[in-house]
């Protein structure tokens, strides 16, 4: 039965992925022209996404000119949160949906004024799965952990730690209260994507932000084609 | 572009769901049959289900004879971890698929042993969108959130709170170290669902977990016809 509606299903979605990724494509062209670093951010829900993102807009205040879209299946609350610190925040109410598409992004950018912008958020549906096989033409797409969630989590989401520019490990401040492996964690990383960064830190603390933001701000450097420091 | 990639995609999904609660009606109807409780339980990655069940298997062992399901992208570890409670583990890879269907679930309850047994969990995968929508012939749906998610998950996740028979708050243990507005929680979930307990627990301090198993016990009376004490 399973493999019966897989054959059945495969060709369809493929078609779906081809349609999703020349789209990504026109808005990675655009985005580039615009000298825009765009973030897509995916992490399992509650794994501290907004809280990262309320962090940064707040410490990128009158340095850099961001623009936000968040992804969920219902509310405005995270980007009503988000919009206490930065003026370009666009809701993408997914209903069912369980990850963005690229034609969502293109939408939501259509209404969203890019004047002067450097730095795209887009925050994904929190989910570790779908939204990984979605190219939403992004420059790097970043996937969130958290340590609450425990250490098996890069293993049993082998194709986000795959694919991801940057991998964050959330809530390092609740470390004491806590039992997680972190040599284990990264040694998993490490087999199913060699090269890729670790990058500890805590929204609520403050720990590794700056790293955090030091990787941001060479993210933009180098769309904007300049040297970086 | 997304709304045409939406009408393509609905008869194709419409079919699929079709095939799959056909034989999830067939499974239902075999476990009840059988007199046995079934249970998928729904949680994001790391809200603990595997915990829950591990801290569940060891309090029933001698007095239920339990069955569980383990559905996972990759890897075997949570059937390695259950293994050692429950003689009667099957691992469902679902490689890239982030939800389990009803055709999995019925081949692996093929292979299991299901002589005696009155009880069976389904571990679905760690995703709290996709899994809502797919019977698997369950008795009941519990979905799982955990305090460290955030107070806002139940309202984020209307289609998972108002199918579930069942809600657990689990992580209860680390309330000290967490801001989470319980009432405000509780608020969200009876607006969605308005009959729906929430179970609050700890699978690590064991704090609530005279409460589940009570509910266990009595969902298998009523599948078995019992008086309820």
């Amino acid at each position: 039965m399973n493999e019966q509606a897989r054959t059945v299903r495969m060709p369809m979605v493929g078609r779906v992925l081809e349609a999703n990724d020349d789209v990504a494509a026109m808005t990675r062209g655009d985005l580039a022209r615009r000298g825009v670093f765009a973030i897509d951010l995916i992490g399992a829900p509650g794994s501290g996404k907004t809280a990262l993102l309320e962090a940064t807009l707040q410490r990128l205040k009158g340095r850099r000119r961001p623009a936000v879209l968040v992804g969920d299946l219902a509310t405005r609350r995270d980007a009503d949160r988000l919009a206490r610190w930065c003026d370009r925040v666009v809701q993408i109410s997914t209903g069912e949906g369980c990850h963005l598409e690229a034609g969502q992004v293109r939408v939501a950018l259509d209404q969203t004024n890019l004047e002067g912008v450097d730095l795209l958020f887009i925050e994904n549906v929190g989910n570790l799965i779908c939204p990984v096989g979605f190219d939403l033409g992004q420059t790097a797409k970043v996937g969130m952990f958290s340590l609450t969630e425990g250490d098996d989590k890069a293993a049993k989401h082998p194709y986000l730690v795959a694919a991801a520019d940057l991998l964050l490990l959330n809530k390092i401040d609740l470390a004491p209260h806590l039992s997680f492996d972190r040599a284990g964690f990264e040694a998993d990383v490490h087999l199913l994507n060699p090269t890729v960064r670790v990058l500890e830190l805590s929204a609520v603390s403050g720990q590794g932000l700056d790293e955090w933001i030091a990787w941001i701000d060479r993210g933009i450097s180098a769309v904007q084609g300049e040297t970086p420091e």
